[in-house]
């Protein structure tokens, strides 16, 4: 059994459903095949568009109904497309899979698949055309998964009913070294391994979302990121760690230029101050990337510098703006003219001298970096968004990751 | 507790749904309300035209799926606009509402409403705001209830609810004595009979869907038929007969354009041969009007002539040809330019006389009848489609509507 995922810009228009359709077919001569569907290219901006004429706050239980139609149609016209060429199938929606979800709107997680229903039309020898995106809470609402939603029902549909493979395609040949319409010489990749994939993705990197390799890795499961437009291109194998020889210190650099930088200055240095801060920031389901705290020579008073996603910067600001009143703390900035850029390799821990490496090739480049941060195979560079796109290109040089 | 219906029309914009969420929310202040909705302006044509660019036939079941959410997205943000004003809203879709109906696609009628979860949100003070033209089959399948649905919906949850009224919202005034776009001097009526309603309906006064108001009649509900725009006006009532004291032996003249005329000459005069004939159109799921059977006068053959919707008449030719050929007939026809003409009034019964007077003065204006069926309250007459319109003002003017 295979489950495949289509992305929105894969079903755009009536020409690419068929194109769809034909890949699915292709699959289902092979064996039990469950496609997973996002909504059709701009559908869902139109949506928001048409709520946001009504009402600039929506209840977001509604905004969930409306949005999960997006879905609802496009599962639809690719079953429609399936059937017009001989291949029997069923659109599911969300409710309808068994995708039970969290009681929480706009962004909720899976909690259960109930995958009666799908199992039985798959017996029956139909492919089943599932909404991606959206499920259903225990009191029968409709809700949505938020971000990165339709790979994570992809992944989780693959994992619950045990499917060997989830092709995961997209508008890209797979994951490459860095983004090839910045760096011309950028390598495609054609293994990764989870925890790679999950760092490329957390910074920046489009193609599949974390949530979804987090969850592939839990279930370790073979997800293989393609491209629609190009059936023969055989894309990126996202395996465990251990299934490969991994001696490439650095897979690949990523760009994410979706970061705004925040600060608050001379904050107490005393307990529940941090939590204060982001805890006002958690009221506002505002996610916080790195976190830097600098204490001042007398001890007394911190600055403590973060970073979010660019759309959540003036929420961002104005909760801050609160707690540095109720802190006391002398003053608080936003700057939304940066960008993050990160190297990820599984074999970055066992090898100190590529972060100092990195640092200095940008150092002779002119590049300032405001902030660092590193986990065990990723290290992460804050610096200007008017360098960021010759950082990538002195980092891809350094590390020889063309060859 | 009132059931209020707004259809695609009035709910066709942003600014529309606003003017439709203010009069349910006035509604809302003085008791309990379900609203029911229909598709926004053109998006049922939209997604029709989506899914003919990818099947020219496509499987019910997904055209259905594909359809309802056109009623999700309005429901949707009639919901939100609601809730913008003050009013809490929530909306259902057929299958949250608990509309079960029959395992059929495209034309399905209701068999059961589980009210339960909507009592209880009208319980906790919410607005319902309920999809209209859908249902769940006891499968799980998306069903739609095919012509008249909205209003069918709106009909059978206030039968289903103990609904003190049903208010039919729509884009006229109300039901007239006549097309007012046709005739000048046509009167609104401030009551009707069910029955006028009926015959009204079926022959082609669009306000209101005869399903809707065959229901209305069983379960003797007061329906008001009301205008969107006009939120002074008082529309026009349904009610039963006996409840008024009616006099007129006529209350209004209606024109049906969309129907067609087919015939079957010298079909031979044996038992089966209608229902062969029917039979097959009724396979094609072809609804049929007028018939009327002639013989000749060897008596071993018979001319049988019918109408049908005009959209159906092809389909209907076909079949047709086929059960000629079957039954050795002398040949078939099929005249699309047909239209046709009726009187509808609950005092018909009592005065034979009108339907001389009707025939004579179609005659007299040189107007040709090429059919006549009759039933206790209507008196229909087909005649060329260029005719059609004109018959309308002689029998207006004839029977004096405009007093």
């Amino acid at each position: 059994m295979i489950v495949q995922k289509f992305g929105g810009t894969s079903v755009k228009s009536a020409a690419r459903i068929n194109n769809v359709a034909g890949i699915i077919s292709d699959a289902a001569r092979a064996g039990p095949v469950v496609a997973v569907v996002s909504a059709m290219g701009d559908t869902t901006d139109y949506l928001l568009k048409l709520s946001k004429q009504i009402s600039p706050k929506p209840p977001a239980r509604e905004l969930d109904a409306l949005l999960a139609t997006g879905e609802q149609i496009s599962i639809a016209l690719v079953a429609m497309a399936l059937n017009q060429m001989g291949a029997r199938a069923i659109s599911l929606t969300g409710s309808q899979l068994g995708i039970l979800t969290e009681s929480v709107h706009s962004a909720a997680r899976i909690v259960d698949i109930n995958t009666d229903r799908i199992t039985r039309y798959l017996d029956e020898g139909l492919v089943v055309v599932a909404a991606g995106f959206q499920g259903v809470s225990s009191e029968g609402h409709v809700t949505t998964l938020g971000r990165g939603g339709s790979d994570t029902t992809a992944v989780a549909l693959a994992a619950a009913l045990g499917a060997e493979t989830c092709d995961i395609y997209t508008d890209v040949n797979g994951v490459y070294s860095a983004d090839p319409n910045m760096v011309a010489t950028a390598r495609l990749l054609d293994r990764i391994s989870y925890e790679e994939m999950l760092e490329m993705a957390r910074v920046g990197a489009q193609v599949l979302h974390p949530r979804a390799v987090e969850l592939a890795r839990k279930n370790r499961l073979r997800v293989r990121v393609r491209n629609t437009f190009d059936r023969n291109n055989t894309g990126t194998l996202l395996t465990g760690a251990g299934e490969m020889e991994i001696y490439r210190p650095v897979s690949g650099v990523v760009l994410d230029r979706d970061q705004a930088r925040l600060a608050i200055f001379k904050a107490p240095d005393q307990p529940g101050v941090a939590g204060l801060i982001f805890g006002a920031l958690a009221e506002r389901r505002i996610g916080v990337d790195m976190i830097i705290q600098a204490f001042h020579e007398d001890r007394s008073v911190n600055d403590i510098t973060f970073t979010v996603r660019r759309d959540d910067a003036q929420s961002a600001f104005e909760a801050l703006e609160a707690a540095a009143k109720e802190l006391s703390a002398e003053g608080v900035s936003v700057d939304e003219d940066v960008a993050k850029v990160s190297i990820v390799g599984a074999g970055l821990m066992d090898r100190p001298d590529v972060a100092s490496k990195m640092f200095t090739a940008l150092g002779r480049a002119g590049i300032n970096i405001k902030m660092i941060s590193t986990s065990e195979i990723r290290i992460s560079a804050i610096v200007s968004e008017k360098d960021a796109e010759r950082a990538v290109k002195v980092i891809h040089d350094l590390f020889h990751l063309d060859e």
